[in-house]
């Protein structure tokens, strides 16, 4: 096959101009590989709010379940907050998720040597961390039932939203983590609160069951959430793969990225069962910054690299998109969010970052 | 009042001799300042179930409600990781914070500028770095019902746990929040998830509630606890006081001990509406040097100083205390998690730091 249907989300804030820095690199990456990319673009978020009054209308998600993979940039803004629940942003991201079956968020962290100073961490702390976060991206205090805010008698409210695991949900992500791991160097952390949780309990012993019976080379360690928190600051070159829940993953996963010093160069996968994944970077959609051409475009194309890897089974074409971004980068070439003072380096913005990426691929 | 009855939990681990160590300085301060402290051990955690096969038996319960404030060391150990959950040395921990209320957890990581190089942190980060985590303790998915694993019809399993918080335990943790915060620099940031809660949603719309009425000179604002995680590694100095629910403080306070460098100094003050409060270190009982007196008694001893201040209102020996600690760093006496190759300073045992601080009190 030479010939794939992408659909591209642009979301709101910076994500329009991001996904057409993505493009002219995706564009120039088609010519010099030969293979064809058929563009379609929906809506999502904000924008979809805006436009048709639901953050993931009906028509994209058909667009994205018949295409052969999902590219989006970001969501959100200041100018939704005040929405009902239904009328968010983040509740489009959610539904997407979910009616798509996108159970596992893979979220790696590596630092790279060029950047490596923009760590708030010390050199020697950061210098050749490579963390990869497996998250479950469709069960947990997410999407779990019952939830709501109930008043009493006395008219005195109550918040509460059920964290719950099935078996199969813990089995299926575990695989994913297991596969992931096998494929890394076999290190895998599964992250929980055990020691507390029932849900958490039952997390540790499917998984424990399934590297065992399915992974035997895997080499599986489990640690508490709040240890973990500490210790990918303490010593990250500890970790290699780790797996763990929807909501612990939120909050690690974004921890994870800061060793890297900036969100800006930060991709992600989100993948199910079968059929189309969505790769997207790890920011937000900036809205400060929207529109004034400052925005780093590289998050998002290195997610266009995972979905290569990923949905194309184009490997070899990731790499060379891989590559292309070092070597912007070796270049010298930094946008604001990842430029130090007295680097050096020269400041770009989102267009000539693309183009910059497009003439080395 | 110039007498006090003090419960001491020597717990496990590493605790008896932090303990022994503490007791050595209180003794020296009670001496120099004055005042009388009866002291009085009761058991808890590992030590509680060899004994009496409950890890917080009623006798230790009574021991501490009956006593002006409760000093604890710390708790658990492999030995005990295999038990049912009634029988680990968590869920007495868990069951002293519910059985006598303490609903807030405060736990301050405040940079000391001697071991500002134990840090994994860049210097120019953590420098002059005072976070206060406030913590609610007794709510949330710790203790919300309903909870379990069931095993439907097919025999598959599935676990849970509810979130859940009502507007009374929230309003009496913006109070303590809006309290502390109002006596540091007025500035508070309540972390919570409510893009994607219910109980989150109830949470930013009860302490806004809370803040503004009962406190409209602290300056509110609020965060996802994603962000949180991103946020404290980023740039800690942008914090003061944070307010957060049991899981999140759980894993956010854990994660800011670490822009300090070791948990070895670190206190907290778990208090509840009246009555004696609990007053341990973060750190956990370090089964593998208990006995071998390399532990750092510091944080126990800088949380004894916190029980001089919240409980028996003597902020006088409070700051006696503390300034004592910092005259030890400064004389360059370290333990071994504080130790530093290369630092010049004196590598000292639990012992001979405990005697040193006594010495300067
Ligand atoms: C926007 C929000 C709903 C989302 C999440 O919590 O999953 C985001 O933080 C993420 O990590 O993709
Ligand atoms: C030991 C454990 C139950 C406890 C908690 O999660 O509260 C600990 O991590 C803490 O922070 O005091």
């Amino acid at each position: 096959k030479d010939s794939y249907d992408i659909t591209l989300l642009p979301g709101d804030g910076i994500g329009p101009e991001i996904m057409e820095s993505a493009k002219s690199v995706l564009s120039a990456l088609c010519d010099r590989c030969g293979f064809e990319l058929n563009l379609r673009e929906a809506l999502i978020g904000g924008a979809a709010i805006d436009a048709v009054n639901d953050p993931f209308p009906d028509a994209t998600l058909e667009a994205c379940q018949s295409a052969d993979s999902v590219l989006l940039s970001c969501i959100g803004g200041y100018k939704w907050d005040g929405n009902p629940r239904e009328l968010r942003p983040e509740t489009g991201l959610l539904k997407m998720r979910k009616s798509m079956g996108l159970f596992a968020n893979l979220r790696p962290a590596k630092v790279l040597d060029q950047l490596i100073d923009a760590s708030t961490l010390k050199r020697e702390v950061v210098e050749g961390v490579d963390v990869m976060v497996v998250r479950e991206l469709t069960g947990d205090v997410y999407f779990g039932a019952p939830k709501g805010i109930d008043t009493d008698a006395d008219g005195k409210r109550v918040g509460y939203n059920n964290m719950i695991y099935s078996e199969g949900e813990i089995e299926r992500i575990a695989r994913v983590a297991g596969d992931v791991a096998s494929k890394r160097n076999g290190k895998l952390c599964s992250v929980d609160k055990a020691n507390v949780l029932d849900v958490s309990q039952l997390w540790r012993d499917v998984v424990t069951d399934v590297i065992t019976d399915e992974f035997p080379d895997v080499d599986l360690s489990h640690m508490y959430v709040d240890n973990a928190a500490m210790q990918l600051i303490r010593w990250p070159k500890q970790f290699d793969t780790m797996v763990t829940g929807n909501i612990f993953g939120d909050i690690l996963s974004d921890e994870a990225s800061m060793l890297v010093g900036s969100l800006g160069m930060l991709p992600s996968a989100s993948i199910g069962e079968s059929g189309p994944g969505v790769f997207e970077p790890c920011h937000g959609s900036a809205p400060d910054i929207a529109g004034e051409d400052k925005a780093n475009p590289l998050a998002l194309i290195l997610s266009a690299a995972m979905m290569l890897r990923y949905d194309l089974a184009r490997g070899e074409e990731a790499d060379i998109l891989e590559a292309a971004v070092e070597t912007v980068l070796d270049q010298g070439l930094r946008t604001a969010d990842i430029k130090q003072e007295d680097d050096g380096c020269k400041l770009v913005g989102c267009i000539e970052m693309g183009k910059a990426v497009a003439d080395v691929v």
